[in-house]
C-alpha cells in the first residue's frame, strides 16, 4: 500500500469519527431529550479531541488538527445543549 | 517538544477518547433506556474506529490500532446494548 493511499484512510477515517456526532446532535435538536445521555462521556471525549488536537499541531499533521478540531467543535455544541436539555427535561418531570 | 513527548501525547489522547465510551456503557446499563441514541452516530463511529485501525496497520504503529481496536469493541457493545434496551423500551411503551 503506498503512503499516499494511506494518508487518504487516515483522511477519510478522520473525517467520518468526526461527522459521527453529526447525527447525534440532529436528535437531541428534533427530540429536545438528552437524559441518556453521560456527563463523564462528553467531557472526557472533549478532553480526548482537544489532546489529539495538541498532538497534530506537534507533529505538524493537518488532517489531525483539522478533523479534531471539528470534533471539538461538535462535542462543545453537544455539551451545551445536553446541558440545556437535561435541566429542561428535569424542571418538566417536577 | 521531544518526539517523545509528542509520542506520549498522542498515546494519551488515544486512550481518554477510548475509555470515553465507558461512563456512557456504565450509564446505559444501570438505566436501560436508549432512545435518545442515534443508531447512525454508532454505526458512522464503527465504521471511522475500524478505518482508523487499517491505517494504524498500513502505518505500524501500534498506539493507533491498539486504541481503536479498544474503541471498536467498547463501540459493538454498546450498539448490541442500544438495539437491546430500544426493543425493550419500545415494547413497554405499546
Amino acid at each position: 500500500m503506498t503512503n499516499f493511499t494511506t494518508q487518504i484512510i487516515g483522511i477519510i477515517a478522520g473525517c467520518v469519527t468526526s461527522i459521527s456526532m453529526i447525527p447525534q446532535l440532529i436528535k437531541l435538536i428534533k427530540k429536545k431529550e438528552a437524559k441518556d445521555f453521560s456527563y463523564f462521556m462528553i467531557i472526557l471525549l472533549l478532553f480526548g479531541v482537544g489532546l489529539w488536537t495538541v498532538y497534530g499541531i506537534l507533529k505538524e499533521d493537518l488532517p489531525i488538527i483539522a478533523t479534531n478540531c471539528f470534533s471539538f467543535i461538535l462535542n462543545l455544541i453537544f455539551l451545551i445543549l445536553v446541558i440545556k436539555y437535561k435541566r429542561i427535561n428535569k424542571r418538566l418531570e417536577t
